[in-house]
């Protein structure tokens, strides 16, 4: 097991109308001056933000509003929230929706307290030093934002897409009640799904062995997920499923299972790409692309696969052919994809990437040729344009 | 699932060396004059404590020490700390050891800032408004106190052993170096195991049934230690076992195991006692009252106890007869137990209990006939008597 830090000072308050103590947690944790920001109006016609209002109103909390935060959402929107926080004097954002508005609101928390450039984080040539404390009320189960230390902003210049990950971003506070995520269509619930599964085993595909109860965990995260899944398939409106994705999808990225281990996070980085590029659903884009990056690299750690395989997919251990079994793993997890109706390939998304498309892709997530990406396998440039040909 | 809050804002630094950030964490979290507090003189024989001065000396900060935190660690000392802080200016606290020095540390927290009797607290006639700070330097996997809000204080006059949780006494870093409990005796070692292992099932044994996520955790975290526990057992000096113990203890009991139901609890009380009588080691105390607790109730959720045998003891369901397992399950832990020379009667704990003493347990356990235990099955002053008696 290799040493960790693992550092979750997120206050989660889970449950039904929970969202009316958005004033007093925003008063607990210091907030006087309040942005709230959101995304499209679905939180305004849903009625979620008038008792977000109310609830600021009650605690006697002044705020102004930002909507406009999109599915990867863009840099101009965090310049605009950056003047309004700073030309209002606010003091706390609380976040009202999913991945998209927290990280805007992580993104402009930074902004506020920096002179420069608030994209030099994200272009790693600057670190935060200080941050507008965030809150969150999450509205969809997927990009685990509201525990975990990461954001990603998309520069609309150049359609770059990039990460920064900070501990002054873990929001201080999220609220989370399931029923908010009863009114979402089927392909967004999916992809949020597959999301949380691709956060959980970005960090379980390592060739560390010795992490049993990280193992333990990540598993039983997976496997929650999978059977949930399936149940809101049919019954979109089952609390106890909700509650369930909900949950898992703030475990799966606020570190927990990945303690002791270094993960691989390949998948991601080709899928933000594909997103920069083609504004394609986050966790669809890692469900197109994972089969074919797990099928260009389990030979470089077959034992991992198989134990995936049998642990999460439940497929029986072939004590002769360990190899076989790791195959089944991958082939049932897309078989699982696919009974989601999630895609299992970039064409299915909408996209049909030529072969210049291909290799510009594998340009820009290579760093221009400047880095490798993976942990199972390091992955340059050339491997990029493979996976990306054999997910086509 | 029920609704919950969850909140584990402690930093967690875990690995080799890792005592040697002792300083610069506490200056991280604010403290300018620590009181160092530790138990009995194996920290200082094994040269810890004297790192840990250094540490401190290095990052220039000004400490007073204390030791002396017994297990079941005592009021008295914790007055003596009290006096302490408030005489040396000590704005935060660092507790060198296991859950016995973690407890007082928090204990002497809560009573410096509080102008009655610390006890109070532990009586529940006070709610703690503020608290020195907490830090922890680990080196004993058990209590899982370095993450927890609870606080565990025997009080000699009366001997009486009351717990007291608050948010205030979760500690601000944990600093955990699974080689720093290397030496540990295996009797201290598998108390450790089980006292971790119950803070898991005292959460899992729950009428709730809505809780595969929490369940799955929980699950994992009980074969871990299991498992972890028979490598111990044989080569106490492994590190990835240590590892695996040691993170164990943290997350059995900082909340994770429990989210999204009540617990039963009743096995810490009796043993809560029982310690407070005889001063018996924790875990082992909880080991030899499991048993007949849970002989004594398990017709109450026979499905629950049938579930516990299947996923952590591995028995196969009986599907003709799910109470045969469940009883199945029960035995396969205390014969667990028993692999890992852990009593599982009273009498192994060296303490012969008169009917007297039966009923003066249960008199108190029951605060004089105030309030009954449990979860799965309501316990009464009678109740209890039952199965102390059982337990014998």
């Amino acid at each position: 097991m290799n040493g960790f830090q693992y550092y979750t000072p997120t206050k989660v308050v889970f449950g039904k109308d929970t969202e009316h103590q958005a004033g007093a947690l925003v008063r607990e944790f210091g907030g006087t001056k309040v942005l709230v920001h959101y995304g499209k109006g679905s939180v305004k016609r849903s009625g979620l933000l008038d008792r977000v209002f109310q609830s600021l109103d009650d605690a006697e909390i002044p705020w102004v509003e930002l909507g406009g935060a999109v599915p990867n959402p863009h840099l101009s929107l965090v310049h605009e929230g950056i003047d309004l926080c700073r030309r209002e004097g606010v003091d706390f954002i609380l976040a009202v929706g999913g991945g998209s508005a927290i990280d805007s609101a992580k993104a402009i928390g930074y902004g506020v307290r920096y002179d420069g450039e608030v994209w030099d984080f994200y272009e790693k040539t600057a670190v935060a030093k200080e941050s507008v404390p965030v809150g969150v009320i999450l509205t969809l189960a997927a990009t685990g934002s509201e525990m975990s230390n990461s954001s990603v902003i998309t520069n609309e210049e150049g359609w770059l897409k990039r990460g920064y990950s900070s501990d002054l971003g873990r929001p201080k506070f999220a609220i989370m009640n399931p029923e908010l995520t009863y009114t979402l269509p089927e392909y967004q619930t999916m992809s949020g799904c597959v999301d949380i599964m691709m956060h959980t085993m970005e960090r379980y595909f390592s060739h560390e062995m010795n992490t049993e109860l990280t193992d333990h965990l990540a598993e039983g995260l997976l496997k929650t997920v999978i059977h949930q899944a399936k149940i809101l398939q049919k019954d979109p409106q089952n609390y106890e499923a909700r509650s369930e994705v909900f949950w898992a999808g703030s475990l799966s990225h606020n570190g927990l299972t990945g303690c002791g281990r270094a993960g691989d996070w390949a998948c991601h980085q080709l899928e933000h790409e594909l997103g920069g590029m083609f504004d394609v659903t986050h966790g669809a884009g890692l469900a197109a692309v994972w089969g074919s990056w797990a099928r260009y690299v389990y030979r470089d750690d077959v034992s991992r696969f198989a134990k995936f395989a049998v642990n999460v997919m439940d497929i029986p251990y072939d004590y002769a052919d360990s190899e076989k079994t790791a195959l089944e793993g991958i082939e049932a997890l897309e078989c699982f994809f696919r009974s989601i109706h999630m895609p299992t390939s970039i064409s299915e998304l909408g996209v049909e990437l030529t072969e210049e498309q291909i290799q510009e892709l594998a340009y820009k997530c290579s760093h221009m040729d400047k880095r490798t990406i993976g942990g199972i396998k390091k992955l340059d440039r050339t491997d990029m344009e493979h996976i990306y040909r054999m997910a086509r």
